[in-house]
């Protein structure tokens, strides 16, 4: 017996699930105080039960006391498990020391969410120096693939599209949603001159003057690599690129930048609840809960 | 050997204690990225040390994070303990299920609080159905009293005072604070009519028209309960009270709030930085870490 939970801006992706997974959708309320706290209620009983919560890591310390109270209260209730999907999974990007003294995040968030979760389902993390979810993570951690559903979203979208990666670290991004959609693509390399002096470097373009330039990353945060790109893109008189981000964070008014900048058009996944979804993940998603809930994973806490 | 840091707004409270204390004063970074996710630098030598570290936690879903990676940090880079000293203690409100399904959020907190630090200092924490900190807390847990430092304020600042708790709860600060100031008090107590309409008897004033009322909390957050008192005490022609919290969070506009219903001013103490604080509590600070660095706790985890 399995139950579904959602955080604020989740609802229809959890009722998605369920309704696919046939399993009961729980209700809890999650608010804040007026001088900050968080406020956790499950109004659904769990005991017994294999609890699933769905809560984005985007903006994670805004959530993370409310995922470990709902977590903490959820096994005082009795749930067997608590499984966690994170559509977003936030604090993977210090995954080093750079310099003396700094706090690897990445592994010490890994650590604390493998205590108070039992295992966890995410989209496409942003696995860099480490490869797998399981070198940081000590619960089963399922990285799921947004790549086809990318791939769909072109074939059905751009006539005669070419795909370009805006760095080497989107290359893996890039590079399978290409060969899915069956498209020629590219990946620039950034020659850095300085700090904040960044060159891109584009392979010979002409080719494809006739073509519909889509970028993909995986994450558009503050959006600063996608901006310098288009730009580049539009100095060469490449048509007005249509900009993919698996996961939008969108800091500040950086999806206002990135249009003014001459992007034709933003999508994004509904990873992160936000104008520019239009790729849904729903099913692969669910696909993966359905994984993890017939492995009945228990609390080894 | 101890070290002690600071998170931002601290910094001249660590000076203080590592003054009084004769401890090295540590250097630490701790921003924000863009994205929202929390960076944590120690740029300071911790091995083998007993590390301190100064953060209040007020709005603590804000700080908690940040928190975790310094102590974890510290840990790996060879701190003996690590003690946290918190002027003003978070998370100790929701100390009773009210309703079923409800996270008891004092204790969940202070459990994660006990995994990552080795002991703790606080200034008056809100204890109200427990009576002590180790009733929740597993690690050493100092709460101390700001009362002495309230009557010492009251007695050089007021002339004639009349000391005033607005409701039950707040009886244990103002009885206190008035033996030391050797000032009358009065405690007033709310009757709830329904869910908004709540009257604050008030015993006979006449006896003190010619004292200046000084109202005495242990937190003013929305300023809801002063307010009303205030407003109740100048219907009754009383003179503009003054009004004295031991910790000021003011969440929104509470502090123009409160003043504008006719307090004569406002003054806290500095365990939350704010421009009403007058009462100063680094040497009660420095005398609990005193004794906590003498016990030499070690990590337990």
């Amino acid at each position: 017996m399995a139950i579904i939970f959602s955080f604020p801006g989740f609802e229809s992706i959890a009722s998605h699930i369920a309704s696919d997974l046939k399993i009961t959708r729980g209700d809890m309320e999650i608010r804040h105080f007026p001088d900050g706290e968080t406020y956790v209620r499950l109004n659904s009983p769990v005991e017994g039960q294999q609890v699933i919560i769905i809560c984005g890591l985007d903006k994670p310390d805004q959530k993370i006391m409310g995922l470990m109270f709902f977590a903490q209260v959820a096994r005082k209730m009795g749930a067997k498990s608590i499984g966690l999907v994170a559509p977003y999974l936030g604090y993977m990007r210090q995954d080093k020391r750079f310099h003396d003294g700094e706090a690897i995040t990445a592994d010490i968030f890994a650590g604390f969410l493998s205590q108070i979760v039992d295992w966890l389902v995410t989209i496409d993390p942003h696995l860099h120096r480490h490869e797998k979810l399981s070198e940081i993570y000590t619960i089963p951690a399922a990285a799921i693939h947004a790549s086809d559903h990318i791939a769909d979203w072109v074939k059905s979208n751009i006539a005669r599209p070419v795909l370009i990666g805006p760095d080497a670290e989107s290359s893996q991004w890039v590079s399978e949603a290409a060969k899915k959609a069956g498209a020629p693509f590219m990946v620039l390399s950034k020659i850095r001159r300085g700090d904040r002096d960044v060159a891109v470097s584009l392979p010979d373009v002409a080719t494809y003057h006739d073509h519909t330039p889509v970028l993909i990353d995986d994450i558009i945060s503050t959006a600063h690599t996608m901006i310098e790109t288009v730009v580049h893109l539009r100095a060469l008189s490449m048509r007005p690129p249509t900009c993919i981000g698996v996961h939008g964070i969108f800091a500040g008014d950086a999806y206002d930048r990135l249009m003014s900048a001459g992007a034709h058009r933003i999508v994004t996944s509904n990873s992160i609840p936000h104008k520019s979804n239009d790729i849904a993940i729903e099913d692969i998603l669910a696909t993966a809960v359905s994984a993890m809930i017939k492995n009945n994973h228990s609390h080894k806490g």
